[in-house]
C-alpha cells in the first residue's frame, strides 16, 4: 500500500471512531466496534493503530485540529491564534458532544499514571495549550486584574474547563459548562471580543 | 464473624490500600497487591471489595472524612464546615501524596462513563460538596465580585482544584497547585481566613 493510501486508511478509521464514540461513549467503543464500523478485520485495524489508547489518542488529535480550523480559522497547532469568544463558542459546541469530551477526560485522567501509553501526548498538549491560553490572555492584558499575569491564569483557565467538563458529565441537568466558563471569564475580566 | 470484626477488617483493607496507592500509584494498585499487604488471600479480600472499584471508592471515602477531621475539625460528611484557608491548607497538604491524589483524578474520570460503578457515588459527591463549597463561599459574600453569587462559583472552584491537580500530576515541575488555587481565591476577592 502506499503511504497516501495508508493515512486515507488512518482517516478513515479515526472518523469511524469518532462515530462509535458519538453513540456509544467512551466505554462502548472498542477497537473491534470501530473495525466494523470501517469494515476491517481488528486485526487489520491494529495494523494502523495497535491499542484502543493509540486510536483514541489520534481522535483526540484530530478533534483539536478540526476545533482551531472551525473555531479558531487558524493553523491546526497553533492555539494562540484563537479568541476568548471563539473559545467560549467551543465550550458552547463541546456541551452538544459528550462522547467526545467523555473519551477526552476519562484518557486525560488516566494518562497521568505510570508508563501510560499517552502521558507523553498530555503532557506536551498541556504544555502547548498553556502557551497558547497564556497568548490569548496577552491580547487582554489591561483588562486582567491588577496583579495577575497571563502566565498565572492560563492553567486555571485550562483547569476550569476540564473541571467543569467533568462535573457536567456526572451531572448535565446541574452544571453549566457554558454558563460557567464565562463567569470565569467575568472573574478575568476579560469581555469576549 | 461479628459486625464489629467486620468493620475492623474493612479498616484495615482499606488502611493497606492507602499504602500500596502511595508506594504504587493507583496503575500498581490491585486487589492482590492490597490483599497480600493485609494478609488475606485475593478471594477473602473479594468478600469486603468485590472489585478494584469498590475498594477504591472506599479508600476515596475514607480520605475525605479524615481530611474534614484534620483539616475542617469538622464531622465527617459536612464540607461546609471547612474555612477557605483550612482548603488552601488541604491543596498544599495534596502536593504531599501524589499516589491518592492520582486514584482520585483517575477514578472520578473513569466515573463519567456509563454504567461506571462509581458514577453514582461521584455524582452524589459532587452535589454535596458544591453544595459545602457554597455555603463556605456564603460566608465571605461581601468579598466576592460583584453580580456573582456563591452558587455560581462553587462548581468553578472546584472545577480549578480537580483541573490542576490533573495538570500537575502530568507535570509537577511546571504546574504549582497551591499557587494556582491561592491565585484563584485572589480572582474572588476572598482572603483566607
Amino acid at each position: 500500500m502506499t503511504r497516501a493510501r495508508g493515512a486515507d486508511r488512518r482517516a478513515s478509521i479515526v472518523r469511524a471512531a469518532f462515530e462509535v464514540i458519538a453513540e456509544r461513549g467512551y466505554r462502548g467503543t472498542s477497537l473491534a466496534a470501530v473495525a466494523e464500523r470501517v469494515g476491517l478485520t481488528q486485526q487489520g485495524l491494529m495494523h494502523y493503530f495497535p491499542t484502543k489508547e493509540d486510536l483514541l489518542t489520534a481522535v483526540l488529535e484530530t478533534r483539536d485540529e478540526w476545533d482551531l480550523l472551525h473555531f479558531g480559522h487558524a493553523r491546526p497547532g497553533d492555539p494562540s491564534a484563537i479568541s476568548v469568544s471563539q473559545l467560549a463558542d467551543l465550550v458552547d459546541y463541546n456541551a452538544t458532544r459528550p462522547g467526545i469530551v467523555q473519551t477526552y477526560t476519562v484518557l486525560s485522567a488516566d494518562s497521568v499514571t505510570e508508563d501510560h501509553p499517552a502521558r507523553k501526548y498530555f503532557q506536551d498538549r498541556y504544555a502547548r495549550v498553556r502557551a497558547g491560553m497564556a497568548q490569548m490572555l496577552e491580547r487582554h492584558r489591561d483588562e486582567l486584574p491588577p496583579g495577575t499575569t497571563p502566565e498565572q491564569l492560563a492553567p486555571l483557565a485550562i483547569a476550569t474547563l476540564d473541571g467543569l467538563q467533568l462535573q457536567w458529565l456526572l451531572d448535565p441537568e446541574e452544571v453549566d459548562m457554558s454558563a460557567g466558563f464565562r463567569t470565569f471569564l467575568a472573574l478575568l475580566g476579560v469581555k469576549p471580543d
